[in-house]
């Protein structure tokens, strides 16, 4: 089965926005199966968007609209396709409930182009959309499937997870095919390649693909397998490799599929009623941020000093003067008074605290932008490292709140805990 | 002059590279008044390359293809012109030279197939690469250019800057064309296209075009108009339109193009001597990690306490217990006193305080998920606001960050200045 993917956005053809929704896509149907045959942008121009419907029909059995959804007069997306299916618009009642509700919630006005987007194409099944005003529509023709979507990326992934993949699936009878990611963190991915080549090369012969899909911090191992229709066997095969794998690098391999180093750690947190603090100068908030995003978190996660200044390091976290003189505040020294200081201040089990120089400036020759010291302390004390980073600020403080969970990750599975 | 950009490599069609080439060419191109019309993303197979030529020869003047022209195997795009026009392969003594050159400089054996990349087609202008050794390709036929250049990022953008721009420049008599945005916050989309009707109706006739381009909490209006060559007025008469809105709501307009809210805010404490702390709790360091990921931050941040819970927004902020028994952690008597507690607690110029209910659990009859209180506290003293947000936690989380920071650029610009 071949699938074509259609963005539509003017603001994609100047290059003021780039297409991360296809991408995604490409993935989420990749996942069951689905091979995207093209990409193909155009303009926000009715003519433009009727030539490459037509041209996608002749090429593939799935065609995914996004963008050109909105309530604004530059959206013309819906009534393209309408002239395309030959059909006219229909105030949907339904959708018109969701979208009032939604209003309602947020406590805002209704417009009547908000109204207008309950109107859809009579041909269409519509998909809700759980993030926004914009329903997502599904309509076939000749065995071909059409699926429009709003081009925001947050609502379109809601619909490509909750309607568009599980209905392709149900649709056409794809093969079998099984994922499995294993999340690492800490270790680049050349030298990755090198600490597993053993367990990778096992892999072929048992049918697994490995592919290295690597980001700011993170790096996924994905594993995949092949199989035919009503093969269900083949998850059981990959979670037997990767754990594995896991086993042989616990330190660095840390969760599976798209988990993240905060919801692992609030897990353990969770399950062994602790509690934790930070105490953040570099990473300004950033770990505060992942640990937060994590619904629940409030359980476990008392607060957090950022200590952006000398200043507050002292007074908020009773980090030593002279301490903070002689060695500077990206120390050793610093680092583990900033997490006692949180910990005891705070009174939680666990903290981390980071010192850093994320640059571009503010380094120097014996301590050079990307020089980053993280510390935890826990139960039995304190453990600090130094880390040697890049020169690209946002990556530096993104993979220093990366390592410095994991480093907390490491020492909470090293402490005893029975339920 | 009508532009077609064909992106070349399977990578992009399973999702594992976003394709940022495109965008980055398609600036290139309108700064010389050139029209991306389509982007098409093919993969590495000869046919679907040959198809993809054929069918942008059709619509466009110009064709510019990206991919495809490293040394390994996968790499079929010079083979696949070599088809399309009708041409062979010659080894070019000079690319030879250069290629030679470069692996002499970088001190590396040269390759057999790094020898082939001098084989170049006998029908086209070789492009000099200067950052690696796949030379550019530059044919016509018909009055159509094809240029042929590789997919890293880094080699495209030298070929663009240095050779493909100017000479689209020379070849074409180009229109003139210029984009400015106005980047807002606060309203959504169709409720500032009602505010700002009177406005928007006034710019067709001056020829400026708009286009409404949202992102979770921030809404950027883009200005375009196209001119005549040499016609260099264009940017001008945007400017003034856009300074006419900024001027009629300017709450909600607070910066030109790619500007962010934190950069906003910098400039303006930086250019006032002025310093900010923060304290939050259901932002849980967004603002803190949006303020410090401006470069130069330490010099008007000082930090923030994210009190996460009621213990600590009383230990940290001296927010008073009977308040939080009495009115709850989200009220607007608690984010008052966080906002004045860290206030002189860090001695700042301003601070910023937030308490609501992100979600997804938390909420009540009185207050559902997503209400959010801000405050802003000052020289002149104190201002707090409750906002209704929606039901997704993520998306609360930065539109209440947001929404702080832009109630925080008010204030500092009521309270007078003088330099």
């Amino acid at each position: 089965m071949r699938v074509e993917i259609i963005t539509i956005g003017d603001e994609l053809l100047v290059g003021q926005t780039i297409d991360t929704n296809s991408a995604y896509m490409a993935q989420g149907l990749n996942s069951v199966g689905l091979e995207v045959h093209q990409i193909t942008t155009v303009s926000d121009k009715k003519d433009h968007i009727l030539e490459a419907l037509a041209a996608a029909e002749q090429r593939v059995d799935v065609v995914l609209i996004t963008g050109g959804l909105g309530p604004t007069k530059d959206d013309i997306t819906k009534h393209t396709l309408c002239t395309y299916f030959d059909t006219t618009l229909e105030m949907n009642e339904e959708i018109l409930g969701r979208i009032v509700a939604f209003f309602t919630s947020i406590g805002r006005e209704m417009l009547e182009v908000n109204r207008q987007q309950a109107a859809l194409p009579k041909a269409c099944v519509p998909l809700e959309n759980l993030r926004g005003t914009a329903a997502g529509m599904w309509f076939e023709r000749n065995d071909t499937v059409f699926v429009s979507m709003p081009g925001v990326p947050h609502e379109m992934k809601g619909l490509m997870d909750n309607q568009v993949i599980p209905r392709l699936k149900e649709r056409f009878n794809t093969r079998e095919i099984a994922h499995l990611s294993i999340m690492t963190q800490g270790v680049g991915e050349s030298y990755l390649a090198e600490m597993i080549a053993d367990w990778a090369d096992s892999l072929p012969a048992m049918g697994i693909s490995l592919a290295y899909l690597p980001s700011a911090g993170t790096l996924k191992l994905r594993l995949s397998k092949y199989g035919e229709n009503g093969n269900t066997g083949l998850m059981t095969e990959l979670r037997q490799k990767a754990e594995e794998l896991v086993k042989e690098i616990p330190t660095i391999a840390y969760g599976y599929n798209e988990e993240s180093l905060e919801e692992v750690v609030g897990q353990l947190l969770t399950e062994r009623g602790e509690t934790l603090s930070t105490a953040e100068s570099c990473t300004g908030g950033l770990i505060a941020k992942f640990i937060t995003s994590v619904p629940g978190s409030s359980a476990y996660f008392e607060g957090s000093v950022v200590s952006y200044s000398n200043r507050i390091k002292h007074a908020f976290l009773d980090v030593s003067e002279s301490d903070l003189h002689e060695h500077g505040a990206v120390s050793k020294e610093v680092v583990e008074q900033m997490a006692l200081g949180v910990r005891t201040k705070m009174n939680t089990t666990w903290s981390i605290a980071t010192s850093g120089i994320a640059g571009p400036t503010g380094g120097s020759e014996e301590k050079p932008v990307g020089t980053v010291w993280l510390a935890v302390a826990g139960p039995q004390g304190i453990v600090s490292r130094k880390f040697m980073m890049g020169n690209d600020r946002r990556g530096n403080i993104k993979r220093s709140a990366l390592s410095a969970l994991n480093m907390l990750r490491i020492e909470i599975l090293k402490e005893p805990f029975v339920n």
